[in-house]
């Protein structure tokens, strides 16, 4: 008889969250920090002991699930087959923007999590909340679309003739680093200038504006200047950004998430929206933004619908599980 | 018994071919110019007279072709299921740049084919020739790969996980449209200022010139100034270009033709490959350029490519019939 649990992980360049779940919805949840030092293994074992602990949480054992889905911060190597994480706020050895205790170029995520779990599926964090709004969320079944979320960084995941894009390391949808701007001086963590995240994100506009990004919005929702200019002129970017994706691939619709989104989307919306509307209309006609489904419940689902038979799916699609846990 | 006969057309904006090929190789082929008057059917009942005249050259009738592909400029428009044209080099209501004698939003091209031709394949003429280059050209089977034409124009054909991208409308891959600059007042035939095809198409690199563009590239190959800052500065958009795609699709190899390329990829190639290479090495370490394999005869093959058995494409890849015919 099949286990009726799946494990969930969702890794972030911060914290760590594991989750089980039963066909009728989550049961466990816990979380620890992202470790950033000791062996190159230690994330993966920080993983396995999470899952451990949300199991014993349940009164069963690691090995009682049927399958764990992990949604993880990218971008991903792949090492003779086996998904490694590059990412610049983990590994020191990227030479990123953040001062980090390691010289790791790389953490192997996907050889360690095979030591319990043979067969964990790993997707980067943005095409894992793409299928879970596909699944779940606000886009069901459509086969032309993307995921942005808007938050501290920019990312996507991205769908095209109903096949959710991966790409050779499975680094598919990292157009917050589509160069937008040729000469705009904004840095974005992975070192280009210009590029979408450098321009948008909320490092950036909070170094922009000389106050935290979620200050300056609430400002520029007041209609108080610079704040309402600044924050206009990324919808603006964001927009830009949209139409790109939708002259190279032809969806139809954007799903969009992430803080900034959930909190301004009602009114930076529109003005993306109008980015995408003034272009040519045989290519931009009919493409709408939505607003999540499932936001901030997106990263934990998203990982548990990497690996959800069909049945729990509709299950969980009439029982919204989710709001209750 | 089936057909050994295939038949192909290559729709472009200023002519129409129709070639008719033997398992052995191609047989016949005609041309006529691209109709933009009279009535909205006249380009598809051009498509039927050609294939007819290129039959009878053949000996055989249309109904003897086995199955025929059209390799078209786009964009394209799904009416009722069936694709039209909203080709702004020949609709004259899509407000192009073009004077062009007729009011067409659209042109229906795959109801008037299917009257004889019921299950023609159809597309743009970009994805067409990507398919062809992955058949038979300089990127034979590679799952991850886009297809690049640089010459008056600028398109691409794009394969993600070992799948051509169609996107709703079959318009993936219009990413000559990439808003890249936004200072630049480079007008594209779209009505974006400052896209890709904008900065870096036959007509703008002349504009900004003032001589013809293949002059001003020779001009360039020789060191003259200041034609090599202006063919060096497009070299540099079109890799910029290359890049955004690599963030967002996470492909592993470009392959590159057009009249531009034919002639200067030898030396704009290394400049564009330089953009790439200097970006985030976790998505650009290992992406290359490569010459077009099937070049000048691209669209041709490409057409025929889009309904070849696979016996065929074998017995093609071996014997290179196209550079005898």
């Amino acid at each position: 008889m099949q286990s009726e649990y799946l494990g969930a992980l969702d890794i972030g360049g911060t914290k760590i969250v594991a989750s089980i779940a039963g066909r009728d919805g989550p049961l466990a949840r816990v979380t620890a920090p992202t470790p950033k030092s000791g062996p190159r293994r230690a994330l993966g074992d920080q993983c396995l002991a999470l899952l451990e602990q949300a199991c014993r949480q349940c009164g069963i054992q690691p090995g009682d699930l049927a399958r764990v889905g992990v949604a993880s911060c990218g971008p991903f190597l792949h090492v003779d087959g086996d998904i490694e994480l590059v990412a610049p706020n983990i590994c020191g050895g990227q030479g990123g923007a953040a001062d980090l205790p390691n010289d790791w170029t790389s953490v192997p995520l996907q050889s360690v999590l095979r030591e319990r779990h043979a067969d964990a599926v790993i997707e980067n964090d943005c095409v894992s909340a793409l299928i879970a709004e596909r699944a779940l969320g606000a886009v069901q079944d459509e086969p032309n679309c993307v995921y942005v979320t808007w938050s501290t960084g920019v990312g996507f995941g991205l769908c095209v003739d109903g096949r959710v894009l991966h790409g050779k390391n499975g680094n598919a949808g990292h157009a917050g680093h589509l160069l937008m701007s040729e000469s705009s001086d904004a840095l974005c963590g992975c070192g280009n200038r210009g590029d979408l995240e450098g321009l948008i994100s909320g490092r950036n506009i909070a170094a922009i504006g000389g106050r935290p990004a979620p200050e300056l919005f609430d400002a520029a929702r007041r209609g108080e200047e610079p704040a309402r200019s600044i924050a206009a002129g990324a919808a603006r970017w964001f927009g830009r950004a949209l139409y790109n994706l939708t002259a190279a691939l032809d969806v139809s619709v954007f799903v969009a998430g992430g803080s900034v989104w959930a909190n301004h989307g009602d009114w930076l919306g529109p003005l993306a929206q109008r980015e995408i509307a003034s272009r040519f209309p045989a290519l931009t006609e009919g493409v709408t933004i939505v607003p999540a489904g499932l936001e901030k419940w997106v990263a934990d689902i998203g990982a548990f619908c990497l690996v959800m038979p069909d049945d729990w799916i509709a299950h969980w699609r009439e029982t919204q599980p989710w709001l209750k846990a």
